[in-house]
């Protein structure tokens, strides 16, 4: 019988379900084990792995054809050197989590923008401060880095809380989904930086991302203008971010990405102004939408794949997505 | 000529050349003064006061026949006594906050279903934890206390979401505006409060909305509901919301409003387990997108008021609101 191993520490019993009752219909049986528990006796004989496994595992399942990981940035499983032989599929799970992060920018802007970092620390204190400067997503310009299932997920959330532009940015220009008012293409951000509001970046980590804000594109936002990342630390010049922070060039920033992660304790972008950093939570897979897509993603292409149709989550391994 | 006060410590100059304008029409002369600073050697010689004074002031404006507070909540201006006669007309500016207390409800509530708080505290210490229980706006079912300004503005923004049901509940029953999905009165209230995962409480301050969330009601939500109030701190039997929040028979509640307020350093609501306080800043005048409203709705009634047509924004004292 053909064989699919799941390292499912995320999932819940009718997650097991699903995918063992659907892979019977197929002719496959599923191995289930905690993350990174894998039988390593029986590695080479799993067709198909849905799972998070220290890249080094891979090479050990010599009968590997399709490899799904269940989060939506891949920067682990892009080496061809990692792989058993070259004909393994990658597919990821970019559409699972547009929903969890798209309220998690929602979150974090509107703690920026509300002070509600500063009024923590007055209550903290037990204190009572009821005036600070507030702004509003309500009329704001905002520009999206990146415009898959996560930056569109959000600009359709700013335009109904009354955003007044949504801008999305993507390395080719095309047209977008409805969700952005305008698309632009990468090589013309600089011309949109200056009457940006609100950067919401979620790019995934590529050779060609990193970087992307660059020390001479922080200049050109506005004084007020918070930028709020996602995606991955790397597409940030960090030094540049801190000094604009510091020297309140820029108004804030709300980081959940950064590098390195963990970020070690001693790091000065802890103790940057107005900063707030989240440790790489916003796509966390305890939230059970969050995981109810993931395992239908997975299901959708195990369909796909039993049918020998095209999979519709395939990523290429040479663009890191 | 006719004249106005206005207590306008909030405005910016475009504001008060607003205002200064549209009286002229009208053929009003317009004193401006900071907060609590009237000239009481002129106090008898106003028709219209438009600001948020200390209730004593009003019995020395004997000409006084329009009162405006750029407040959404009257309480303080309603007992009869403090007026120099009978026929002051008191309006308020509802209207003017629906969208930044929206935007507080929504980062409050995210914060409380996310976990916001307790992450703070990781990273405050500079930690990395990255998984703990997550819950999302979308696919709940949320239940909001009073539907007027506030509560329709956040049902919108709930439902864009993908909140799965958004209930409204009032003094009567009446229809809707489609920003909900069902309306109920609020002796109906009872029979939701078990499929409640998020209850908002926009409510006026006033002697029938007291006590409206009861000890009996608390019991009634699921463990896993989150409470969050902005509307006035009378609304909740605040003693019974401790004692859920500390049992943790209910998951936690956000209260930008409480009694009293300011609430003093040794008060155990400070204390309380999984609580979110916000010194009353949901409604932050801070807000240029406040302001603005706030002042076209007094130009909207001064209109009204030169043309002897009904005021909009005209509350009734008995009622309170």
């Amino acid at each position: 019988m053909r064989k699919i191993a799941v390292l499912s520490s995320f999932m819940e019993e009718h997650h097991i379900e699903k995918i063992r009752t659907l892979a019977a219909e197929y002719g496959f049986a599923v191995d289930f084990y905690a993350d990174d528990r894998l039988d390593m006796t029986k590695a080479d004989q799993y067709e198909i792995l849905y799972g998070m496994p220290g890249p080094s595992l891979l090479k050990h399942m010599t009968g590997l054809q399709w490899f799904c990981t269940p989060s939506a940035g891949v920067e682990p499983y892009t080496p061809d050197e990692i792989y058993p032989h070259e004909g393994v599929l990658l597919t990821n799970s970019a559409g699972a989590y547009g929903i969890t992060i798209s309220e998690h920018i929602l979150m974090v802007t509107l703690m920026l923008l509300r002070q509600m970092p500063a009024f923590q620390q007055v209550v903290a204190h037990r204190g009572w401060v009821r005036q600070m400067p507030m702004r509003s997503i309500c009329g704001s310009t905002i520009t999206v880095l990146g415009t898959g299932d996560i930056g569109t997920n959000f600009a359709r959330r700013a335009k109904a809380l009354g955003a007044r532009t949504v801008y999305g940015v993507r390395r080719t220009k095309k047209a977008g989904d409805g969700a952005f008012d305008a698309m632009y293409g990468m090589d013309e951000l600089n011309s949109i930086l200056p009457q940006t509001d609100i950067l919401v970046m979620a790019l995934p980590g590529t050779p060609e991302t990193a970087g992307t804000l660059s020390r001479e594109r922080i200049a050109l936002l506005p004084r007020h203008a918070v930028v709020v990342n996602v995606g991955r630390g790397s597409a940030i010049d960090q030094e540049a971010l801190m000094d604009a922070l510091n020297s309140e060039s820029i108004a804030g920033a709300a980081l959940d990405v950064m590098v390195p992660e963990p970020l070690p304790a001693d790091h000065p972008l802890w103790e940057a102004k107005n900063i707030l950093i989240t440790p790489h939570i916003s796509g966390n897979m305890s939230l059970g939408i969050t995981r109810d897509l993931d395992v239908d993603l997975f299901c959708t292409d195990l369909a796909n794949y039993a049918n020998r149709r095209p999979l519709q989550q395939l990523v290429n391994r040479k663009l890191g997505y």
